[in-house]
């Protein structure tokens, strides 16, 4: 926090890149790495997305810590045993020290953890998915979309950087505020970003382009938890996403887009958020609401054109063991 | 609490009656008494309704506490010099201990004080309404409505004590409760209810025959607080008011109505809950949401027959003194 009472992300991350040609000492390579996300995370559900678009589930796997964690680390504890099958290992922090003994930052995901030696390459959320579009394309399914084409790419990263200062980060920047000012101010440039969001999207059925990019990725998965935990938790209360006629279709027509609602998990959502910010909800109960039915009806957003995958197609379905639960 | 996490609320009161004929030693006299109320308090919202649709501004002065009290009392810090220009006192305390040096129980509004000894008469905020009808007559002003008819009073007294139950308290009930069971319970309930109220006020106008009765009355103070606090604060959230259509023209139409809005102060009312209820929200920090644009906006109840006021008439405005700001 600084002393103005304003929450400052630590951005600080391990910035070692996997890449196509290995130069950071780590190549792409099928069945080398693991990819740790939380279902709850929104920057680790950018992760999930692009790989189920990209069709990377058998180059890259995926292990899934729950939704709650303590002061120190994600934990395996959904899966058999509490440990990560592959990884072998109960908290996610272990990968962390593997990589360096005194690492000293949070523990955070999405992490890719080299499966040989035990340790985190990478968990730069914001490259990660960039790599993935750009480095890995090797192993990309036949029909995967571009996410990052290279004639949009200044205008998806100017897009991005308005939607993560403002969204992205804004409504944590809401709800970590320590002060009534501080919040105010998010509050403030949060919902002056939406506006202009609902503006651009009344009219255009993606974010840049007609087609489903990075941009769409990252808006899509703070807008999927707006009420169900933003909302509220993080006082971001002046409309519902439901109250947005724009942007409620446009997340909907997201959700209902394979790669996005199926990688989205609402009882692990609520349960991370209500259960570990126990400085903005002391008693620890998660909210029954909001109702979720409206996420599975029509979006008539078809009508504003658009190609969801331009020229490629929608992935397959999910693999059994990722699969989450419908949200009606 | 209840070893079940389950919220119950004190209801011992103190039960002293004002009365025509003075029973119980406090017979109706104008100028005698204050009522002493917070804007905040739905409990105590009640009593400014009644008054006001009555027509007793003139025999039944009112004191306004500020929205935030402490562990002990509501305070007067609204006034000139933090004390009731009337009683004379800082806290509300003050006039329960005149009453009775060791009174063990909460403080509360809505409170009733006979001016010449300084004690409080009641705080029996159910009983304090019902007298205002059928014990002021005397005094009511011309055009007052029944609010408590002699035929309707079974039908009213059944469906009061179903929304206190699931609504009134129950919203307290929700935000209260100390596990998740019993927070799971309460929503429930409430739920249950308000989708029964939302059947029952789609075809009619009012909750109890044609016309505005104690029922709506009760109705309103829970309703009209709903998005504003129970929703993200008590954790109510399934839908908010607004996502119901026969609720929310029926709180609109009741807020249009004068008596109602003019006696509704949502700045005051979020700044209580918020602040108040550390062990909830223990920042202390007030949403700045939710956009209250909509409280003005025609209802359309009119359809649905129904005479506000029977034979009776609208009241005035409210004093100067107790004017309350613009939703918008």
């Amino acid at each position: 926090m600084a002393g103005d009472g304003e929450y400052k992300r630590d951005q600080n991350y391990i910035t070692t890149r996997i890449t196509a040609d290995g130069r950071d000492g780590y190549p792409v390579e099928p069945g080398r790495y693991r990819l740790v996300v939380a279902r709850a995370c929104p920057w680790a559900n950018r992760a999930s997305i692009v790989r189920r678009l990209l069709g990377l589930e058998d180059a890259l796997s995926m292990g899934i810590a729950g939704p709650t964690h303590d002061e120190r680390s994600w934990t395996f504890d959904l899966d058999p045993g509490g440990k990560d099958p592959v990884l072998g290992i109960e908290r996610l922090q272990e990968a962390f020290f593997k990589r360096d003994p005194e690492y000293p930052r949070g523990i955070t995901v999405p992490a890719i953890v080299d499966i040989p030696t035990g340790q985190v390459v990478t968990n730069d959320f914001a490259q990660i998915t960039l790599d993935m579009s750009t480095e890995w394309t090797a192993h990309h399914r036949d029909g995967a979309p571009e996410l990052y084409p290279d004639g949009l790419r200044d205008e998806i990263d100017d897009v991005a950087e308005k939607v993560f200062q403002d969204v992205n980060n804004g409504v944590y920047r809401c709800g970590f505020a320590s002060s009534q000012e501080a919040y105010e101010r998010a509050y403030g440039k949060l919902w002056d970003r939406l506006d202009w969001l609902e503006e651009r999207l009344a009219t255009r059925r993606y974010l840049v382009g007609d087609t489903i990019t990075e941009a769409d990725v990252r808006l899509f998965t703070t807008l999927v938890r707006f009420d169900a935990v933003y909302h509220g938790h993080f006082k971001t209360n002046r409309h519902k996403l439901t109250e947005l006629p724009a942007l409620w279709g446009y997340t909907r027509d997201l959700f209902q887009t394979p790669g996005f609602g199926d990688t989205t998990h609402f009882p692990q959502i609520k349960e991370h958020y209500y259960v570990v910010h126990t400085m903005i909800n002391p008693t620890g109960i998660i909210p029954s609401g909001p109702d979720l039915s409206g996420w599975l009806t029509p979006h008539g957003r078809e009508e504003l054109g658009g190609r969801p995958f331009g020229d490629g197609t929608p992935p397959g379905p999910p693999p059994e063991a990722e699969r989450v639960p419908d949200p009606a």
